[in-house]
């Protein structure tokens, strides 16, 4: 069976269109890696790659695009509304097939490793791949952002996990790190109140009382005159999509208010969806195996 | 994107070794074609081998396979409690991805016309490749089996659609076509009674005013005391998995009757389960391509 690892780096430019198809094009051409998506934001002047591909693969493609982007882009120049740290912000490694969590962090430590050498870039692990609880939250390590960073990592709380002990002056910081698959899923109600869409968010989300690996906030769909739970499962494997969806029914009931749609935004996983097909129709001693384009992958 | 192509050729030998592992070698170390599986049967004296790999690749593959099948296999002296009526019994191609039922049926007359006339092999063209309606059913040109093909086959009526009017000496005539993949989909009752079990069966396949893509029966599984309503999803992707699974639990509920359970056995298609998990989660807008693992086909 082939390892399969994805990641999503995101870097600081999402403007100048040659220097993102210089980023970009360091991940084509290349044997057992495959560019999926990239999309840049203007507004946010960020530009967010997906590829997959075998860990070996997958290692040196990102390692060289960052040579490239750390030569492209300039932060001292930059600004877009994305809190930002780095030329190259954040590097997420995610385990997608035959690979374990412990693999993904290996895969992120070695890559922290060699570009902190390459590059005299300082790199903060975070997610699995943090070494202490308060890295494993991005938020935390970025706060102060690019401008910041100089004056920050001179402190010894924030020394980075890997580099020198100070900011690339052009580059920046770097944040990386293993995390499980995000599924955005979104679940539509059949009502314009948005404190209904809160209240039941509240119910369903982790940090006020709900379900461990879920996220979530009400938004409007102003256009359709309805509002959404709009959730991150952060561990499809722990959290099922279906346990979500259905405890927003659940306690969308207690308004008098039903259940009319949801929505995946971006890719899934397709053991998410098989998981959930297998607890709807209550199957038995299923395994992922047995799905025939599983099979190719092999 | 890469088409895939399924073919699950079934060969009359399920005892001699040596022969199967001479037949099944003609799958191995090919490029773009992968063996999922073999299968033999002793009582059945049948090997099933289900291999996937594109349409280009498959073809000379099955052809290979064919000729070594020929060259083994004497079918006076085959006997087995399987209907067969050739060394070579029947060879389906089943469109898996990116491939349409026109293609798949193109390729099975391209392999019909070539064994043929390589191998002077009478053969028919069944299910939706059969030239008439009275040729789709495999049962029927079966019918007489490889001792009464000699005869049948003089019948203008049973001409073969490609190859010699006589039946190969010893390797008889073979049925080539395409199908759908077949779901093997099995719903658990948490009663004894097989009469339910048939009753609740009449209801949800198509001869007896069902689904149109379903067949089913009554099944009786001892060891647990209880029965299934064991069903073949002929096109899952006009009769779905989750309306045969709904209406199994609606007509079971008017014997006061519950659904304790599901199987699938063998190999699924992705699409059918996440069309059952898009169903249940009413997924707006969801395409397969959002599938991470599909992507990874490309």
């Amino acid at each position: 069976m082939k390892k399969i690892l994805e990641c999503v780096p995101n870097f600081s430019e999402g403007r100048d269109l040659e220097k993102i198809e210089k980023i970009v094009d360091s991940f084509r051409g290349r044997a057992d890696v495959k560019l999926l998506d990239y999309q840049l934001d203007k507004d946010h002047n960020r530009l967010v790659v997906t590829l997959v591909g075998t860990p070996e693969a997958i290692k040196p493609a990102v390692i060289a695009a960052m040579g490239v982007a750390i030569e492209l882009i300039d932060m001292r120049q930059h600004e877009g509304q994305h809190p930002r740290m780095g030329a190259i912000d954040v590097v997420p490694f995610i385990p997608v097939k035959d690979m374990s969590m412990t693999e993904a962090v290996d895969i992120s430590k070695e890559v922290a490793r060699e570009v902190s050498e390459t590059y005299s870039l300082p790199v903060f692990l975070y997610e699995r791949s943090a070494r202490s609880p308060e890295r494993q939250n991005l938020a935390a390590i970025r706060k102060g952002e690019f401008e910041g960073m100089a004056a920050k990592i001179r402190d010894p709380k924030w020394y980075p996990d890997f580099g020198p002990k100070e900011i690339h002056p052009t580059a920046g910081v770097t944040a990386v790190g293993a995390r499980m698959p995000l599924v955005a899923f979104n679940v539509n109600l059949d009502t314009a109140n948005m404190d209904i869409a809160n209240a039941v968010a509240r119910k369903v989300r982790h940090v006020s009382g709900g379900l461990r690996y879920c996220k979530g906030i009400g938004v409007a769909l102003k256009e359709r005159g309805i509002v959404q739970v709009s959730m991150n499962m952060t561990d499809y494997t722990k959290t099922a999509l279906y346990s979500s969806f259905e405890l927003v029914r659940m306690e969308a009931r207690r308004y008098g208010i039903n259940v009319v749609g949801s929505e995946i935004v971006g890719l899934v996983p397709m053991e998410a969806l098989v998981d959930t097909a297998a607890y709807y129709l209550g199957l038995e001693n299923f395994t992922i195996n047995q799905v025939l384009e599983y099979r190719l992958m092999e």
